[in-house]
C-alpha cells in the first residue's frame, strides 16, 4: 500500500468544509427559511439526493446552536416521527406469514428499520457530520434519564456507529511530545483515571524514553482520539501508582525495560458508548511495543478497583456474616482517613483487607454472574489474568476513598488470552494467579472452583 | 483539522498487516485445522471477540484461494445458513402484534437482520478485509445469474457497503503524473469509456496543463479508486472526442480556459454496484476546479449515447411508424460502415439522424418512465441538462456501432442542478436545451410536454 | 513536484539516527579511545571518507558533553590548528604572482580556505550534525568577547551557514494550534519582543481567526524554527500593542479584516547570526496572506523603538543644544515612571516627545550613516516606509523604559519596496510618511533633505 | 523529531513557484527590458537583495530558453567577467605578505572567491533554482572540450554543490511500484548499467518481493533522484546477470534470502559530477536491508568490468610479452562474436581468460597507481573486497564487447570496510579473495604483493 498517497488522501479531507459551498444564494435562502422538521423530511426525499450536503449542514448547524430545551424537542421529534414505517411493516409481516421466504424477511428487515437511520446516514454528508452525530448521541445519553423515549434514538445511532467505527477502520497512533497541540489538549481533558494537571504534567507522561501513549483514531474524527492508553516501561511489575507519576523520578534506560505497564486507559467519546475498542487497542499496543522493543516480556496493567470500598461497606453492613467479627473490627479502622500514616494500623489492616480484596474479585458477582468490578470485567473480558493485589497501591484521596488504596495488576499473557477470554465469556470465571485464589479461600478449605 | 496528523494516522494503517499476528502457534494451528463453516460460526461467537482478526484473516484467505466451485459453495452456505434467526423473528413478530411498541419493532429489526451482516462486519477486522469483501461481492454479482439464491448475500453486502462507503467518508483526489504508479495502472485498467492504450497514452491525459483527472477514494481501499472522472479544459464546448484525445495537439494555456469538459467517468469497483457516488464526485470536482481556476464558467460533459443505435434499429423495425419512409430510406445508408467518409451521405444523414436523436432523448422511455439511455439517466438524474447533440462526435468503431457517431453534452449549471434533479426524480422529465426540444418536435407542432 | 513523495522523503530523515550504527564493535572501541584532536585529523583524512559518520558523531557527542572550559579549548584548537595551509598558500601566491591565470587564483582560493571549513562539512555527516554546528557557533559567539581569536571560527561557520541556509532552501510554514507541541514550546521560548507567558497565552496568539503566525524552517533543522513572525488581522492600523494582546478581546471576523499587522518578529538561532532571512520571511508572509485573504490591502508592522530613550537621554545631556530648554523641561517629567497616569503631564509631553521621535528617526545616524534604531534599520532596509509614530503605544514597563512608550508602524507597500530598499542601501535615506517629515522639522523651515 | 511536521514542511515548498510573484508590473517590465549581463550585475548589487527572486528567475528563465550558441556565450561571460576581484586580491596578498595574520588570509580567501559563486548562490533563490544550476553545470561539462575556459565555471559550481549536496543533507528512499510515476520514469531514463526497456520491465525490478531499489534524494531536487541502486535478494552469490533479470523467473520467498546483490548503480545528475555519494548510498542501503531483514548475511555486487576487453587487447598487442603465445592463441578466438555458443571454445577460453582477468584487477594500474577498472576503483575505494570473477556472467552484446562476458562480485563486509578503504587510499592496494590472488599469480610463484 502506498503510504504517501494515503497520507495525501486524508489531507484532502481537511479542505472539505471550504469546498462544499456550491449552492446558489437563492437555494441557500430557501433552505434557511424552512423549519427543521421539513428539512429532515427533505433530506430523506429526492431533494436530499441533490442538495443533501447543504441540508445536512443546515440541520446540524441549527441543532448545535439550540439550547437544551430545543435539543430535547428535536430529539423527541426524531424518536416520535422518524421511526419505522409501520404500515409497510404490517404488510411485510403479513407477506412473510403467508410466504416465509428470505426475500420477505428482507422486506421486514427494511421496513422495521427506523427512518432515523437513513436520516443519520445523510446527515453524515455534512462536513464534520460524523463528529456532530457522535456529539448528538452524547446529548441523547445525557437526556435519557429524563426522557426514556429517546432510547430508540440512542439504539439507532449506536447501531450505525458500530458499523462506521468497525474496528477494522481504526488506526492506532503513538501520542508523544511532537503530536499537535490540539490533540494533546484533548488527552489532558479526557484522561479519566489519573488526572493530568496541565502541559508540564502531560509532558512527563509523553517525553521520557520510558513512557508511551497510544490512541485509536477514526479517519472521520481525526483530531479527536477515541480511546487512549498510557504506558510505563519498567523493570518490575509496579505495586503503586505514585512512584510511576513522580515528577522527579529518573527515566529507566530502555535497554533495562522488561515490562510494559498500562497504567491508564481512557475512553474519550461518550457518544460512542457501547462501541467497544479497548481490548483491540491493548492488543495492538502490545504488538507495537514488541516490535519496537523485542526485550519486553511482560505486559501488565496497574489498575484501580473502583467498586471495592462500596462492596466492602455492604459486606460489613450485610446480614449474611461473610466477615468475621474480628476482621470487621480491624476494618473499622479504615474509617479514619489517616490510617495509612500509622504503621501499626497499616500492619493490622493489610492481611484482613487483602483477604477481602481476593474475595471481592473471585466471589462477588453481579446480577449476570460477572464480577462486580467494572475494571475487572474489562480486563478479564479481554482475556487478561488477575495477577496481583497491591496493598496501598494508590494513596491519593480518590484511591483511598474508592478502594482503600488497593490497586491490582492484570496480566496480558498472549499465550493465554483467547482461552481466558472464552472461559470468562462462557462461565464468568476470572482467571487469577494462584496466590490470589489461595488468599480468597485461606480459611475455607473447600474446593477451589475458580480456575 | 490537523492535516499532518491525519496523514500520519493513515501511514499507520499500512503497517497493520504486519502487526496483527500476535496469536500463539498453537492457536494458529487450531484455527487452520477447522473447516470454514466452523470458523464462520466461531467468528460470530465469543471466540470471535478474542481472536477475530486471526479468524477473519483465515476465512478470507481461504476464500481467496478457492476456485469458482469452492467460492460458489461458500457463498451458498452464507445464503442458506447465515440468514436471520427465524425463531427469534417469529417471537418478535408475535410480541409486536400483541404490543406494537417501538421496542418491539426494534427487536423485529434486529431479529430480521441476517447473521451474514454481523459476519461481514467481523470479517472486516482482517487486514485488507474491506477490499476482500468488495471483491467477494463482485463474485456474488457474477454468480447471481446462475445462482439466484445468492441475491440475499448481495443485498446484505450492499446494505453494509452503503453504510461504510457513506459519501461523507470519501475523499476526492487529483490524479496526475506524480501519482504512484500502482494507482495509475488501475486508472489504465479501469477506464471504461475511452480506452487508455498504455503509459504514454495515460500521460497525455494527465500531464498537459489543460487536463485533469479526479478520483474518489475510501480510506480503507486507499490504493484503489472507486470512481474517476477525466477532464479537459477548453475554450468552447467540444463537439467531438477525437480532437480531445489527439496525441499531437497543443495544450491550451490555462488563462484561456473557460470550460471544463468531463469526457470520461468510470466506476472502478464492480463489488460496489448500487453504492452511488458519481454525482457527488462531479459536484466536488466542479468546486475544486472553480477554486483553482475561477475563470471557468462552463461545466459540461462530452458523453457517449450507448443505447441510440439499438433504439433506432428497433424504431425502424417497429410496427408503429414513428419514422417516415423517406427518413427510413436515408437512415438505411447507416448500414454501410464507411458512410462517414462520403460527404454527400453525411449531408443527407445529418438532419434525419439528429431529429431521431432528439426524439431518443426526449420521447423514448424505459418501463419506469425514465429515459432509455443509461448515460442520460445518470447525468440528468444528477441535475444536469441535455445541452447539445453532436453529429459524428465519435468516429471510432465503437462510437459508430453504438450510436452512429453521436455524442452529447450534458451541462452542469450549478444554479439549476437541484431543480433539474427534483423535476427528474418526480416526473422523469429531462431538461433539455430548447434547440433540442424544437428538433424533436420540428414537424409535429403539438404542445411540448417536455420541460 | 510531487508533494507526497517529498513528504515521505523527509520522513526518512528522522530515522537516520537509528540507522547509522553500522560500525563494528572493534572499530567503535578504536574511535572512542582516540583523543579529539586525532579524531578531527582522522575526519579530514582518508579514514574520514570511510567512517566519517561515526567519527563526526563521536566528535560532536564529546563536544556536547564538555563543560565551558573544555569547549573553549576545543574551539581554540580549531582556531589555531585548523586554519589554512600556509605553505600551500605561499606557493600559490608565488605562482600567481608569476602567472596571474584564473587557475592560479583558484589555487589561492583553495589554499586560503581554512581546513576548519572542510572539517565542518564532514562533521555535518553526523545525524543531527547541522543543529550541533549551529549550537557550536552559538558557543563561539558567546566566547568571543573573552577569546577574540575565535573570530576566525565564527567567520568560517558563518560562511558555511550562508551557503547551507541559502534562502532558496528555506520553507515558510504556518504555525497554529495544530502544530506539534515540541515546535510550539520553542515559539514560547524564542519570542523576544512581547513575551509569551505560557500555553494559554500562546493559544491566544494562534487560535483566534484573526491571528496568524509564520516561521521559516530549514529541512535539516526541522523541529526548530529559524525565525518567526506573529500577525494580527485588523480593520485599522493599530496604535498600541496592549489592545492587540488583550486576553478578553473578541476576534475580528475575517471578512472585515483589511490590514495585516506584523507585531512581533523573533530570530530563534543565535548560531545563525549574520545569516539574514527576515526580509524574505515578511515578503513570503505577505504573499501567503494575500493569497488566502485577497481583501487585505495594508501590510504594516507595530514595532518597538528600542534605542529611543537612550538617544533622548544623550540628546538632553549633550553639549550641542538640539533640544530647547522649554522642551527639556517638559521631557524631564519622563523621569517619574508614573507620568502616563497623569492626563495633564501626558498632554504636555506628547507634542514634545513626538517631535523628538521624528528627529530620532530622520536625523540621528550611526557611524555608518544608517539610522541609530536597529528595528528601523531592519524594516527600512527591507524596503518598508516609516508610516506613523504612536505615542504611548506600549505602556509596559519595558516599553516605557526603552522608548517612553513610543511604538511605530512601518508600512510594507509592495509597489515601493524595491525603490525604498535601493534608496536606503545607497544613501541611508529613510523613507517616511510626510507627516513625520514635517514633524521632525516643524520649527526649522529649512529644506527637507530626507526622502 | 516530528515526522509529520517535517512532511508538511516540504509540502509547502511545492507552492513556492506560485507565491513568489509579488513584483509590481512596472518592476517586472523593467527587469524584462534589461540585458542578461546587467541582470547578473543587478543580482549581485543592492537591487539583488530587494528583488533577487524575480531577477534570478528572469536570468534562469532566459538561460533555459537559449540555444547552444547563446548558452555558450552566457557561460563565457560568467567565466570572463565574474571571476575574482583581482585588485582586491592584489591588495589582500600585499597586506598578508606584510602581516601574515589569520585575518589577512581570510581576506585573501574572500578576495580570491570568484563572484560567480555569490551569483550562483543568489540564482538559487529562484523557485527551481537548484535544479536549474545543476542543469547549467551539465551544459558547462558538455561544452568544456570545445571551450576549456569554462573550466573555472565548472570548478566554482562543483565547489558550491559539494557544500549544498553535503551527504548530511541527503535522504535515502526506497523506490517501489507505489512510487510516483514521474520519479519512476526517471529511473527508467537514468538506468545506465542494464537498460530498462519500459514500464513492464521496470515493474519486474520493483514489484517482486525479492527485489529492492533505493535512491538518494536532496530536498531541493525532490522529484529527481541523485543516484540509485537496484538490489536482488538471493540465496547464493549470483554468477550471471541474465538469470537475475529473467522476466519469467519466480521470486524468492523472503525467508530464504541470505544475500543482497547490488546489481546496478546509476548516477543520475551529470551536473553533479565530482560530488560523490555512491559509497554512502550503499552503506545506508546495507543498514536499511539489515534492519528489515536481519537474516541477510552477505552484501555483494554483481558488477560489470568495463575496461577489461580494451586492456586485454592492449596487452595482446603490447611489446612487453605479458601473455604467453599459447594463451594469446586461445584468446584470439574471442574475435569471433559467437564464441560463447561453442562449448569447446568456451572450455578452452575460460582458464586463460580468467587468469588474465585476475591480472587485470590485481596488476594493471592507472597513472596514479589505482586500478585501471573504473568500477573496481569505485567499489574497492568504498572498502569492498573483490570476491569472485564470473566467467560469462554477462552474455549481452555489450557485456561481450566490453568485458568478453566477464562479471565480478565485490563483497561489502562491514567488518572490513574501513580497513580496506584505508589500505586502498594509502597504497592503491586492492583487497581480493585469495583465490583471485592465486589465479593472478598461478604460474609466477613470486611473493604476492597484493594485500
Amino acid at each position: 500500500m502506498s503510504v504517501n498517497f494515503m497520507s495525501d488522501l486524508l489531507a484532502t479531507v481537511s479542505d472539505r468544509g471550504r469546498r462544499l459551498v456550491g449552492l446558489t444564494p437563492k437555494r441557500k435562502a430557501e433552505i434557511s427559511r424552512r423549519d427543521i422538521r421539513t428539512l429532515c423530511a427533505d433530506l430523506l426525499s429526492h431533494r436530499g439526493e441533490a442538495s443533501g450536503v447543504a441540508i445536512a449542514q443546515e440541520i446540524l448547524g441549527r441543532y448545535a446552536a439550540m439550547d437544551r430545551v430545543g435539543k430535547k424537542a428535536f430529539l423527541r421529534m426524531l424518536a416520535d416521527e422518524f421511526g419505522p414505517d409501520e404500515t409497510r411493516l404490517t404488510a411485510a409481516v403479513a407477506a412473510w406469514q403467508r410466504t416465509p421466504s428470505p426475500k420477505n424477511i428482507a422486506e421486514i428487515h427494511t421496513a422495521a428499520e427506523p427512518r432515523r437511520q437513513e436520516l443519520a446516514r445523510r446527515l453524515n454528508l455534512s462536513p464534520g457530520g460524523t463528529a456532530a452525530l457522535v456529539k448528538l448521541r452524547e446529548d441523547v445519553l445525557e437526556f435519557i434519564p429524563d426522557e426514556p423515549d429517546l432510547k430508540v434514538v440512542d439504539a439507532d445511532l449506536g447501531h450505525l456507529f458500530n458499523s462506521w467505527f468497525n474496528r477494522g477502520f481504526l488506526v492506532v497512533r503513538r501520542i508523544d511530545w511532537s503530536t499537535p497541540a490540539n490533540i494533546l489538549e484533548k488527552i489532558i481533558r479526557y484522561e479519566a483515571v489519573h488526572t493530568i494537571a496541565g502541559w508540564d504534567d502531560l509532558r512527563l507522561r509523553l517525553e521520557p524514553e520510558d513512557r508511551r501513549c497510544y490512541a485509536f483514531f477514526h479517519p472521520q474524527l481525526a483530531d479527536d482520539p477515541l480511546i487512549f492508553v498510557e504506558v510505563a516501561l519498567t523493570e518490575l511489575i509496579p505495586r503503586a501508582i505514585q512512584p510511576l507519576l513522580e515528577p522527579n523520578r529518573s527515566a529507566l534506560p530502555l535497554r533495562r525495560a522488561t515490562t510494559a505497564v498500562f497504567y491508564s486507559i481512557s475512553n474519550c467519546q461518550k457518544g460512542l458508548a457501547g462501541v467497544s475498542f479497548g481490548s483491540f487497542l491493548i492488543k495492538q499496543v502490545v504488538e507495537e511495543l514488541k516490535r519496537e522493543l523485542p526485550d519486553l516480556v511482560t505486559f501488565v496493567t496497574l489498575s484501580p478497583v473502583p467498586g471495592f470500598a462500596k462492596w466492602l461497606k455492604s459486606e460489613l453492613g450485610g446480614s449474611q456474616k461473610a466477615i468475621t467479627a474480628s476482621d470487621a473490627a480491624v476494618l473499622a479502622k479504615l474509617a479514619n482517613p489517616d490510617w495509612p500514616a500509622d504503621p501499626a494500623t497499616v500492619a493490622a489492616i493489610e492481611p484482613v483487607l487483602m483477604r477481602q480484596a481476593a474475595r471481592y474479585f473471585l466471589d462477588s458477582k453481579r446480577y449476570d454472574g460477572k464480577p462486580l468490578d467494572s475494571v475487572a470485567r474489562f480486563h478479564v473480558g479481554n482475556g487478561a489474568r488477575l495477577e496481583r493485589l497491591n496493598f496501598l497501591g494508590d494513596r491519593s484521596v480518590r484511591g483511598l476513598e474508592q478502594a482503600h488504596g488497593l490497586m491490582v495488576n492484570y496480566l496480558y499473557d498472549l499465550a493465554g488470552i483467547e482461552e481466558n477470554h472464552e472461559a470468562y465469556a462462557e462461565t464468568g470465571a476470572i482467571r487469577a494467579n494462584s496466590e490470589i485464589v489461595k488468599l480468597a479461600h485461606r480459611d475455607e478449605p473447600r474446593a477451589v472452583r475458580v480456575v
